[in-house]
């Protein structure tokens, strides 16, 4: 198996990427891999060549590019000539740590949807106090238009997910709704609600209130895009200012709060573990002809490793096969 | 002015409305209160009868009843027959601490939206840190479904509120969406936020994501009833579960953190003091022909005593004159 990787994504690139990658090279004896970017800065950091071939690339796309715009324009970047070299089959999956929504782009429309798949979703895996693999929840955001039959395919999706890549035999699905009852929600939900019902192989455990997400026992969360877009953004900004807020506090209230805080900073520090899902891989993108992971542009090279370590699974264990079977074999078409 | 109150609804009822209300008829002498439920127990906690007078109810609804079906099977409820005395001009105003749909659903079919209001909306004012006001929120999720004019009125009406309630002569109206870009959006958003640029008076700022809530400079945020909802539960679900677990890792980690946490102590107070929105009011039910303001279940008296200023405010401003003149003049009918 070969992973094409944007090697100039991020905010510390190409140096955790060159360092999680050497790391999965060490460990995973049948993977190979492509990075693209600038030779010079490449191998600044690596320390050995083998399965490992460098392409050189003179542009990159920048965080703050408009995605289609920048796919288009800047046919030389390492993302587009990655997504290119995973579109020939000179590689088997697409890695990046750089501009999601032109991640996105490139998935799509580079390395191409799956036929049966109407729209690609974006998928992260969240943590729970109650399941301690954390759960897969998409879209994230990748479409702001919701259909039922997006809401379909996505739950099955992320059930072969779970079921393949992370061993559960009967993947909890859930739907996020606002109230728990069936006849909860808009049409698109309420009708979304009987759709996973009938599916069948699908283990549907009906709907679930967003307060519950960090609690909740599910494997697998649905939701339309424009929602699961809104109630990710709330949960990481809720995390965000709570977590400044306590620092401040800690902080700003004298000698014996200061003193406070040194003593608990290894329990504070056991709260921020909570909300480490490095473990778990990256976000995919759901539905394209390869698997494509996206990793946060912050990420270290630890989370460069485990998102290899997830794209070597999804390939192992031919996720992609098991999607287009269930679709053909349901008729879950688009 | 007087207040119809449903005495029964809330954890501690009728104790802390009880002392809510006499704080409020204490500090303001234009407010009168019509107290629905047991006469009994009303009267245990009462310590003036100045005017509160009690009205005897012998049913009540609870938490875990159907809202619709409440409503029009306990006839005889403290909430049902408080609201009936604001339709029948008895009162001018309903409060309540109790079941939230039964509250909404009383609002919009006993007491009556307001002619030009095609959707009544639910509207919490939320705390961000860069807001000390906080800023109203609307719609919390009264309804599942969203279009543009709905959009436009709950952005209409959440201004109005700013201006005569909360004195801002020139309140900044956001809209939540999934990108800051003027296209980002599904068709409903995108509509709305050339919809909301085109209303003359309003202050529109453009949209707002979700991470940027609890930091936001709005005074107004509008949002669909049904990312509205899910929005608040993530960041109530977020709060709730981040201090939970920084109590327990404070807690289960040995003596030195707990020596910590006990230092720490008037800290961890500051911060959640920020969560604090009692002195805001409560919620309001915006677009009914009175004023309607539903207090959480678990309230203390303080937070009583403040929902009854804020629908004094709201009553003695002309806050649905207000609404109905703009809706005229500008033409902003259902």
């Amino acid at each position: 198996m070969k992973i094409a990787i944007d090697a100039m994504g991020g905010d510390q690139a190409p140096q955790v990427i060159v360092q999680g990658v050497e790391r999965a090279r060490d460990e995973f004896t049948d993977l190979e891999f492509s990075l693209f970017g600038k030779q010079r800065e490449i191998q600044k950091y690596l320390k050995k060549a083998d399965r490992i071939e460098i392409i050189q690339t003179d542009s990159q796309i920048l965080g703050t590019d408009e995605p289609m715009k920048a796919i288009r324009h800047k046919k030389d970047s390492s993302l587009v000539l990655a997504a290119q070299a995973v579109k020939h089959h000179e590689a088997d999956a697409l890695y990046s740590l750089g501009n999601t929504g032109a991640l996105l782009a490139a998935g799509i429309f580079i390395v191409g949807r799956l036929p049966q798949v109407a729209r690609p979703a974006l998928m992260p895996i969240l943590p729970s106090l109650n399941n301690p693999q954390g759960f897969c929840y998409l879209d994230a955001g990748a479409n702001a238009e919701s259909k039922v039959n997006y809401l379909e395919q996505w739950a099955v999706m992320g059930s072969v997910y779970a079921q393949q890549v992370k061993g559960i035999a009967k993947p909890r699905v859930a739907l996020l709704n606002n109230g728990s009852e069936f006849d909860k929600g808009d049409r698109t939900h309420q009708t979304a609600y009987q759709t996973l019902q009938a599916l069948p192989d699908l283990n549907f455990i009906g709907n679930l209130e967003a307060d519950q997400l960090l609690v909740c026992e599910a494997d697998v969360i649905v939701t339309d895009g424009f929602t699961g877009n809104a109630v990710l953004k709330t949960m990481e900004g809720s995390v965000k200012v709570l977590l400044r807020q306590l620092k401040q506090a800690l902080l700003n209230n004298g000698a014996r709060a200061k003193l406070g805080a040194w003593l608990a900073q290894p329990a504070l520090k056991s709260l921020q573990q909570f909300f480490d899902v490095a473990s778990y891989g990256g976000a995919v993108l759901m539905g394209t002809q390869a698997p494509v992971v996206k990793s946060h542009g912050a990420s270290d090279a630890r989370t460069v490793y485990y998102a290899l370590s997830q794209l070597r699974m999804m390939y192992n264990k031919g996720m992609l096969d098991q999607v287009t079977d269930y679709f053909q074999k349901n008729n879950v078409n688009h």
